[in-house]
């Protein structure tokens, strides 16, 4: 028995239903940002790999500084200059020091390193040093940062940049990340055409193929485009099917004449079964979900906006399951500047634009009769209004999710 | 006269010394995600094109229906269906109705649509209306969204999914927006290999190019790496004349021997003027900016960790201001895990992980002692501890800059 479910619902449902599934693939470090984690990340090495300075200065036994001062100086034998970049060759004796540089590695015999500050070369190859030194000063040790069979990124991690260095820094060249997703794209309705053709009378522009595949390639997946189908079921079925044999995801985004949407449900149950059809949310209701080889294939309303939120709040997060990857949602408070009200017993979701004002970010609600995409043009994120709540007033604080490109 | 400057001169300094300065390109719609417009986008069309029923029902001449209930229906003569996508020919006159489905263009005649709930299908050729209708009940009129000559996007915004959605709407198959700023990148310093290399003695990977490469690719930039260059200020001269010729800003990120630093400033005043040495934050001290033939040269410092704050604090923004655009920073609120304490008179930026707890997003900083980039492996943000401030408490409200990807 099919029931509309709630949003949380949906949520639960899609985790239990889809997990990761995506094989992976060794690709050149230049090109893995942004991709996500097949494998965690063990430390092969030392990071740092040996001994380093953090000043310049000069290596010494410590127990040669000990209890010297300003008055008192320590006076060490200078026996070279260890250079950047060289394993020194010298040993540092009792009574004997080595300039050093900043990440410089110490050199044998050496434990301490006193900055240049501290010091006064004589010029006749001795240094006075003028204050102690306990072991360890001003060194870095090897294996500091990492060592090896650390687990230094783990598994699901989509790689930013810093992680793009820290690779780096391991010498990983390449990195096994998961393959990208695959998702079919199937527009359907006979009012449709190309966004780059001009409508005719009655028609529409088919605005969600190239929007949902924005929404997809920012979410980590690349999009087959299966076309604009007429409203005929035969027609959908072999799309459908084509789809589920090319792709990871199949999303059929629904012409709104009456009984396609039947047809959508009876195309899914020919190669799968259905989860639910319809979503306790506005925009998004007519919003259908089925499974077909372990494949997730969604009915999407074909109104654009209600396709756009409910692929941000389901279809998103599906990506990143199929990459093993738990997405995180970005919100930010703020102030909500206008009373919105909504009792209709659906999660409302309103796009809103953030200001800055008065040393407070204020979401401005964006209003739109037709509640067509052109309304979300220049918006910076949405937020929700709970089901069981009549309203929000003007001043609250509200969580702001933020789209993930601004 | 060259002093350290404050992180906040130095963001002064970029803005008053660098603006848009990136041609337009045409790209197709479906590439145009992430990229910045070069031009407003201002609407040549009505949105919606035609008057249309947000329901299924009938569309009516609402004056036929004022006065009719349940109990005295107005009853009127079926004369016709809307199709989906098709301009309907017949037009509604007195006492005359024909059925439409939701999006469907309202016939001539017609002012009104009755929700198919409130009438009845006689079966007859009559349909009895249950409820009056004022004129415009379920109807979005043409242009209600967006009229010709209305600013739909602004210059300098960087397109997300809905931006993508509301283009396809308005038919904007291309888009004019600015050709991505080309950084170049050179790496110096005697003690650099290739981080695909294994470091022999001393030797350490060179981390920053790719680093960095990943950085500006993620702000919208393209680079071209010149190579590591040993420390000779002769090689530093021809890479730099090179890519001042071929790049839009340049990136030197030094090598730590001493002399060096010297080296990137001679260089820069060969070719240009410098701006400043050195920044009071920490990491990322040893910071140089020049300017030549209007293009930014950046002497960064050597240290992966230090490049990294420095270009995200600093050469991110920059790529946005070649743009046009005025790039957002993100930051969310979290509660500090332990007292962090510094009092140098510089600004610190500590890494971050976050972790929800107790329903609260608390900030975990992170500790190094090396200061390896290794240390901010799977870190999420960072946050700013003030210069004229000696720590934070634990439990503080921090705010977390996010990295762009998280």
């Amino acid at each position: 028995m099919l029931t509309v479910k709630t949003p949380e619902e949906v949520a639960s449902l899609l985790e239990e239903s889809f997990t990761l599934t995506m094989s992976g693939e060794l690709v050149p470090l230049s090109e893995a940002l942004g991709r996500v984690l097949r494998e965690p990340v063990i430390a092969a090495e030392y990071v740092p790999d040996f001994n380093r300075s953090t000043v310049d200065g000069y290596a010494v036994r410590s127990s040669d500084t000990f209890g010297c001062s300003e008055a008192i100086p320590a006076l060490l034998v200078l026996t070279g200059e260890v250079l950047m970049g060289e394993t020194p060759v010298m040993e540092i004796g009792s009574g004997q020091c080595a300039s050093i540089p900043t990440g410089g590695e110490l050199p044998k015999g050496a434990d301490a390193v006193v900055m240049i500050e501290y010091t006064e070369n004589y010029g006749d190859g001795t240094i006075g040093i003028l204050k102690s030194a306990a072991p360890g000063s001003c060194l870095i040790f090897r294996g500091d940062d990492v060592r090896p069979g650390k687990e230094v990124l783990s598994r699901g991690r989509r790689l930013g940049v810093q992680d793009i260095g820290t690779l780096a820094a391991l010498g990983h060249s390449k990195v096994s990340v998961c393959r990208k997703p695959v998702a079919g794209i199937i527009s359907t309705g006979d009012e449709l055409v190309s966004f780059s053709e001009t409508p005719k009378g009655g028609q529409i522009r088919d605005v969600n193929s190239v929007m949902l595949s924005a929404l997809l390639q920012d979410a980590g997946a690349e999009c087959i485009f299966y076309g604009i189908l007429k409203d005929d079921e035969a027609l959908l079925d072999a799309a459908v099917g084509r789809a589920l044999e090319e792709c990871d995801l199949v999303l059929v985004s629904g012409g709104s004449s009456v009984g396609m949407k039947d047809s959508t449900c009876r195309v899914i149950e020919k190669h799968g079964s259905l989860l639910f059809h319809g979503i306790a949310m506005k925009p998004g209701k007519p919003t259908i979900l089925g499974i077909a080889g372990g494949k997730a294939v969604f009915g999407l309303p074909g109104h654009p906006m209600a396709a756009f939120f409910v692929s941000e709040l389901f279809v998103r997060p599906l990506v990143s399951r199929l990459m093993g990857r738990k997405a995180h949602i970005r919100e930010i408070q703020a102030v909500l500047d206008e009373t919105i009200s909504a009792n209709d017993g659906r999660e409302h979701y309103l796009g809103v634009c953030l200001e800055e004002r008065d040393g407070l970010c204020h979401a401005v609600p964006i209003h739109s009769k037709s509640g067509l995409i052109t309304s979300l043009a220049a918006s910076d994120g949405y937020f929700r209004i709970p089901r069981d709540c009549e309203g929000i007033a003007a001043g609250s604080k509200i969580s702001v999710r933020l789209y993930a490109i601004d």
